[in-house]
């Protein structure tokens, strides 16, 4: 019987489990999930003979060395700050890990030591990122395989509502961690490169610069530009591709609204407002010049030249209402995901959706060519919903990959390898999380 | 004989030496100047006899000590982080202290320490902060003592060039840090109060919401919002006052222009450009979008719609040129400031400025009354610049009524309190540093 040991049972962890005790009977595995919150991790194994729960808290070195020791593999669905403690006792105990997370510098740094253990750290092996790599990646490798030469590189990924639970003007509701929807972009000038040339967008252009993505049988999002495209032209081995962009999706009409607030200066955290006696209208009207004479609406759509859709769209939030705004002190971000949290909820029965869409463009035989690839998924349920499965599935396909001894990898990866990524984009298929292509020329 | 120590021989120290040394006699002082450069510290005594140079390290607590045990009175000339280890000895030793800074957290927080040790730290003696506070407190008590309401206070400054040397389109260069300049604003939203109402500004609005301001025999200048007007509120006691806005000057034209590179995104420090192969055309180019089509100035006209004077001043900075930009990797707000640290350099008979103006309004007897005070003085050369001048001096004034024991004060202070700003003004004309006033209604 082999253990595998999951620490964290937060939500991203639940197709995850569903999975590994499924799968667990015919691999002769038993699975242990540790978490601070005990009941929890328990309510997730939902009584699987082959499933175990402990609590566990994150800084309790002891506990960790000792679920490590006992484990054939170890996964951290923990925040991704967190992975550096479990890695260096994977390291220690010779156990292999995965993570859904980016590549730390923290992480990378344990390479050395992990490959004279001879033990994997295997991370990004969520969904962005994650299934973006993979997917990308193979056709990436099946272009050059076949003599061609890539010349532009697009990738947008967005963690959107699903189409029949999508009923409002913004197409958007919280489907993750809110206080990333509302600092999106706010991170850093956006840097990418196009036909050669170093383009950059600072924090208040990011929601005018978008674009339009169309994607096959789900109509028309906008894309904006994610802060770093640059350093996957390491990462991909892409260094002499003249064009390549990352960005986020957003449906129809986003950006433009979103870019409202951005233009207003309340997407920042840099001070606090005193917003004791503010109704949302006078919020608003704190960032607005003073005059009397003119109302809020006016003022706003006078100073951005806005649109009688997008007034809608902002109307729809309630910012121009005179009700309070309940809260005391806060940052403006704060104040603002207040607002959204209630507007944005998800009902019982709504359902998100994750959609990604890839372009390469690449020179075959003095040809041009252009090839598009698009992966939409759409949640069961809100705990297992298409954000949880599309990380979870490739963390436990790959899990079984390793405890089957089919991955002979040691050191810091992530999924760029054949290797690794033929076998999870196949049986991610059985689970309908499939990509389309489309040549277009 | 009296000593005081003067620690820190940089350029904003040569009018306060002048002056000491000036007095020293009369008043039966001796002077010593301690700076890393010794020479440079010997070279500011320019021989006189009341006066004396030393090496001293600011880390050296040692040296520190000795320094200030011998001195009747400290004046700290540093950099404003570096003025507190100086308030600790000078506290230790029973020693009055002067600064031009703003009190920092870590000053504030001796202030019982020095009450209980009888011992006085003066700060905010320069002009902005310092001039400004005592001019407009002066003005301000005096609207309280004759029973009048304030209900509007506004105060402005700028570090500018004088007219005599103004031959640039920015009516600009550089005659203090470079490094400030270019990052103006760039601290954080802006926050004031406009009839009751907190109104804020964020980073990307600030130079697009700049107010005209006209100066009696100076003509009009742009006054753009500093980041706290608000907490100017309690320092001055003007807890009710509806109206409180702080801002720096500019000449007219300048913030239209530099709100193109804040538009651009060239001010900020989040990130390296790699420019070894850019020049200044290629640089600007990648902050806009691409189009191969359209030439680089078309571009940004388009983008930001652009006057054909504001075009004027791009032009004449060289930002279109084809010359290379000369630098390998920096961030965006160096390469600008490597742009204009050339073109903004003072030619050496170039005289700098300080213009402040102040603006009260008050209710007295049911009438509405306005009120307006400005200064401005002229660099005399390049070693007694506008800037040395009106920080030194009421500095060197302070000094004197210390050593005088005119100051009955200990603990932390600034100078708001009438028994130091009323001698230190009156002095101050002396040196042809005077407020005019005009009743405007």
């Amino acid at each position: 019987m082999k253990r595998i040991v999951v620490i964290g049972a937060g939500r991203s962890s639940s197709s995850l489990l569903r999975y590994l005790l499924n799968e667990s009977e015919a691999e002769g595995w038993e699975v242990l999930v540790a978490d601070r919150d005990e009941a929890l991790a328990r309510s997730k194994i939902n009584g699987h003979q082959r499933g175990d729960a402990t609590g566990f808290d994150a800084g309790n070195s002891e506990k960790r060395r000792e679920l490590i020791a006992g484990a054939d593999l170890v996964i951290s669905m923990l925040p991704a700050s967190m992975h550096i403690d479990v890695a260096g006792d994977a390291i220690h105990f010779g156990v292999p890990l995965i993570t859904p997370s980016y590549i730390s510098k923290e992480m990378r740094s344990l390479d050395e030591a992990a490959k004279a253990k001879g033990v994997l750290l295997l991370n990004e092996m969520g969904v962005d990122p994650g299934i973006d790599h993979m997917s990308a990646m193979k056709i990436i490798h099946d272009i050059q395989k076949k003599g061609g030469e890539l010349i532009r590189f697009e990738s947008f990924t967005g963690g959107l509502i699903a189409p029949e639970s999508d009923n409002n003007p913004w197409h958007y509701k919280f489907t993750w961690n809110p206080r990333n929807v509302i600092m999106a972009g706010m991170g850093g000038t956006a840097q990418y490169i196009q036909q050669n040339r170093l383009k950059y967008i600072p924090i208040h252009k990011i929601f005018e610069r978008y674009k339009d993505i169309d994607v096959e049988g789900y109509g028309t999002f906008e894309g904006y530009a994610n802060r770093d495209s640059l350093s996957y032209r390491k990462t991909y081995g892409l260094e002499n591709v003249p064009t390549i962009y990352r960005g986020t999706l957003r449906g129809k009409g986003f950006c433009e609204a979103w870019n409202v607030f951005v233009q207003l200066g309340i997407t920042t955290e840099d001070f606090e407002v005193d917003c004791r006696k503010m109704s949302w209208r006078d919020f608003i009207n704190a960032f607005l010049m003073y005059d009397p004479e003119l109302p809020v609406e006016e003022k706003l759509q006078n100073f951005l030249n806005l649109s009688e859709e997008v007034m809608e769209m902002l109307r729809w939030t309630g910012i121009f209402e005179n009700t309070p705004v309940g809260l005391e002190h806060a940052t403006p971000a704060k104040v603002l995901q207040h607002l959204l949290e209630d507007k944005w909820k998800l009902e019982p029965d709504d359902k998100d959706m994750i959609v990604m869409w890839h372009r390469f463009d690449y020179l075959k035989d003095g040809q041009e060519h252009e090839v598009h690839s698009s992966m939409v998924a759409i949640g069961e349920t809100q705990t297992y919903t298409a954000m949880s499965e599309t990380v979870g599935l490739p963390v436990g396909i790959a899990a079984k990959m390793i405890l089957n001894g089919q991955l002979s990898l040691s050191g810091v990866h992530l999924p760029i390898l054949p290797e690794i990524y033929h076998p999870i984009l196949e049986e991610l298929e059985s689970y309908s999380i499939r990509f389309t292509e489309t040549t277009i020329r």
